[in-house]
């Protein structure tokens, strides 16, 4: 049986466009002789629609849509993820559903069974589960059709969190001969691996082949990274598709074969930082295409992490699309500049020089007799990261570019950022990369040539807000704080484990915590970020500001 | 039987400080011969304690309040909302809970069965559902206990949800004498009525008295009422605590009669305008003294928002803690600061006048080269707007004030407020007000005296970023706009119904259904506003800043 996985990019709400990827899907599955097309979760929407599931309007297009595709699968079946209507009388509006369809007809809706309400998810706020599991005949196959959560309970893979049911165990009685998994599964650095196993262990323990179907693309902060996956009977990795792209992936399954079959040969996904690199080119390019910008700027400041920013924008959108703006003040250093000239030059983008000395003198002017005497402190130095903030809104403003903020997870942890100041723009690109990944990925992308200029990457960080500063000034060193972020923010661990684990001072552990609680005003104010970890500062972690816990 | 409703104000996380109420409360009833003491959902914690709850260090803190409660209760008895740990091998981590406590010794908990998990509520992405409602017997009574939601699915009060479950129906069979209600049940305009019907549904079906005891006070943007209850067995309110305060409040519940008891007489809740006044100054001031804050500045122009924000600062934080900056421009009306001067000498608040004219110039002369010829737009708006913002949060940087953005709800719809500018700020006052309730506040405020200054009240509204600006070049008329917003926003109607409903043209609708999806961008980066009506521009209303729908 020929099989076309449609790893397809849909934009939320977009239902022309969604649904004309879907059919032209199914018109590609058709032209080479596939039997069935299995689309991603919540297809006809894009995931995650969010409250726009509670708009009736929104909801009644959703079935104009399903009609249409529907009517357009003469001669083969589909399998389309969809929210459709709980239409009892109690329990939440929608379920997260999947369409069966054969040959023009609607045979049934499998509902999702798990719905996941932890991190990033929402969706007990939306959907009732479904109750059952059933089997639908295609093609003489037996198959069982599962959503995106509905196969993690039965892997090991889930943390804090276990389901009472579990939909894999329930179907073991009902021998289906393949299970498709229709997914919304967004991008971390380690999701690959773990999405392998999970569906490594629901073939092995129901000894038939599973495919899932992944969908692929930026929504918001959310990057969803395709690798749609072929596993065997017997839990191989078979093939996957591509990573990062839309893929009309044909899988020819030999059901009698799917025990023995070999694997591809391909590597087990690929590597880590160069997934990175690729999850936020597509998160940065997304975020403007689906928006219908092309056009951005980013202050330049001769620092890495900005290096980056403007290295990953001219990759995403174009080099002639970038705009560079540096900014010195009388604290930058000739370096700084020079650096910073170095990369517009390698990257081929346009940059603009636009000093800060004579606003800065005029806040400083005006500002003097209101500071009641005090000496100069954070003041000042926030007042220059302002007025690169305004300088860049201006240019947005007048010119037509998008903003893109440059800071790292690492210093918006612990607010060591301008709110207003290196915190505006419409999108933070690497504000879920930890400054120690930032300068994996510079090492990467230098790897066959200097791209991002070696002294950017090898000079001690510094924000050069006043004479001589170093963020080690105010900050441990990057390894040692980022070891501490991701065990207090991604893993949960207490002060007291943390110091041990790494053999820390609990002082430094107490010191850093308290500053992460401390600046979840700032953070709240951000733009949003592209997540690429497990636990991003965003919707999927949420602290009070108001808190005397910590 | 005496009973007291301990109507707290805790603050999220602050374990001492809130067992020291608790304990309070213990004392206070034993001093006053109650027999029972009954607290808020999640007394211990304070509500909603968020993402907190998935730190098991938070969850240890828990348990040994709970220990100290337990031991403080000699001689009467306590029911304390709590969260509790889930030991079952599946299901969420957590319950949210009510401790049953008997002269030293713990009886049991009695979970909460209905999790709200819709606006701003997420309970299902922390806590199992009961799935049980047993009976305690206390001083001879049988009492059932129920945690705020469980109570709301048997009233015909919720919008958009059914649980499939009615605890109320069925505690029918087991004919308690008496429900007590602990709940964190927010403000909003019409909460006081709905939350009465409510429990006058519940104690009219179980034809027993039910005790509501509502937490008060703010946190973040959630503000509580308090007005705990007293409700018949036949529905009638009988008599309730104080609104928007601390109230240990005794209730002497004479079992036998309270079919027969008469009303207290007390009118049915207070003036809505009243309330929004109150509810406002509690959120800004628990907003300060839970933060450790005690001064406030603010822009203040001239205009109607900023002049009912500096009154509600003066009333929350008393008059020496804030401070009025007028930031006249060359566009500004010799009117608006005279109204700002009325205005600050009638509420004894201090003022400094610093005019943005010297940075304004300076910022066109630097930005001048770069803006390509282009004729002055929203860009020089915007500019001066920033001007403003970066002086309030350099004095707030330099003397230690917390910024307090004045937008009102309106404007934050349809991103009339320009970011990084007049949304500059540590907290928004009236971002959940819309301008025609503004107007009505200020009419109430001066119900006895001119304290907001008529001339602000009746001139026309202005930005005054340009010459001759008026609200009304961009917007329509606040009383359209402010249907519109109620319809869409918080009804979810459809443009089309919209347009019919108040006989509007369709395409008005679709342009401001339009600019209230184009401005997510900024809201997303605004400051938390304070709560005050069903559907907030907050974690309570979920939309992804890229979609196609609109």
């Amino acid at each position: 049986m020929r099989i076309l996985l449609a790893q397809i990019n849909p934009t939320i709400g977009d239902f022309a466009g969604n649904t004309n990827k879907i059919r032209h899907a199914i018109d590609n599955a058709r032209e080479h002789n596939a039997q069935l097309v299995v689309f991603p979760e919540l297809a006809i929407t894009g995931y995650p629609p969010e409250d726009f599931l509670l708009l009736p309007h929104f909801i009644e297009e959703i079935e104009r849509c399903l009609d249409t595709i529907v009517k357009a699968s003469k001669n083969l079946a589909a399998i389309v993820g969809l929210p459709r209507r709980n239409r009892n009388s109690s329990g939440k509006p929608l379920y997260n559903s999947a369409a069966i369809i054969n040959d023009c007809k609607l045979l049934g809706f499998q509902d999702k069974s798990l719905l996941p309400t932890y991190d990033v998810f929402d969706e007990c706020r939306y959907f009732e589960p479904s109750e059952s599991m059933n089997l639908w005949e295609i093609g003489g196959l037996k198959i069982a059709v599962t959503i995106c959560e509905d196969i993690w309970q039965h892997g090991s893979e889930l943390k804090h969190i276990s389901y009472k049911r579990d939909p894999i165990q329930e179907l073991t009685k009902k021998h289906p001969d393949l299970v498709v998994n229709l997914s919304a599964s967004p991008y971390n650095l380690s999701k690959f691996s773990s999405r392998y196993q999970v569906c490594a262990k629901a073939a092995s323990t129901l000894k038939c082949p599973l495919l899932l179907c992944n969908q692929v693309g930026g929504n918001d902060s959310l990057i969803f990274d395709g690798y749609s996956l072929h596993i065997g009977a017997n839990g191989e990795l078979i093939d996957y598709a591509r990573g990062f792209v839309e893929d009309l992936w044909l899988v020819d399954l030999d059901i009698n074969n799917e025990r023995q079959k070999p694997q591809s040969g391909r590597p087990f996904a690929t590597d880590a930082i160069e997934n990175l690199h690729d999850a936020l080119v597509l998160g940065l390019s997304d975020y403007f295409r689906k928006l219908k910008f092309n056009k951005a700027c980013l202050g330049l400041s001769g620092g890495i992490d900005s290096a980056i920013v403007a290295y990953l924008a001219a990759k995403a959108l174009g080099p002639d699309n970038v705009l560079a703006v540096t900014m010195p003040s009388r604290y930058s250093s000739e370096d700084s500049l020079s650096d910073a000239l170095a990369l517009v030059n390698k990257l081929g983008i346009a940059c603009r020089n636009v000093p800060i000395e004579a606003p800065f003198c005029s806040f400083l002017d005006l500002l003097e007799p209101q500071f009641d005497g005090k000496a100069p402190d954070v003041t000042e130095e926030n007042l220059q990261a302002r007025i690169r903030g305004m300088i860049l809104m201006a240019l947005s403003n007048k010119l037509g570019y998008l903003v893109l903020s440059t800071g790292n997870k690492s210093e918006l942890a612990v607010g060591y950022s301008t709110l207003y100041g290196d915190l505006c723009g419409g999108l933070s690109v690497i504000g879920d990369v930890f400054k120690t990944q930032i300068y994996a990925l510079a090492r990467w992308i230098n790897r066959d040539e200097e791209i991002i200029p070696w002294h950017t990457i090898n000079k001690p960080p510094s924000a050069e807000l006043r004479p001589n500063q170093k963020d080690s000034d105010s900050l441990p060193d990057y390894d040692v704080l980022d070891n501490i972020l991701q065990a207090y923010v991604e893993e949960h661990q207490n002060p007291e484990s943390i110091a041990e684990l790494f053999d820390y001072p609990l002082d430094l552990i107490n010191d850093i915590v308290k500053r992460i609680h401390n600046n979840e005003y700032k953070r709240r104010q951000a733009p949003p970020s592209l997540r690429v970890t497990e636990k991003a500062f965003s919707v999927g972690r949420r602290f009070p500001i108001v808190q005397r816990f910590i």
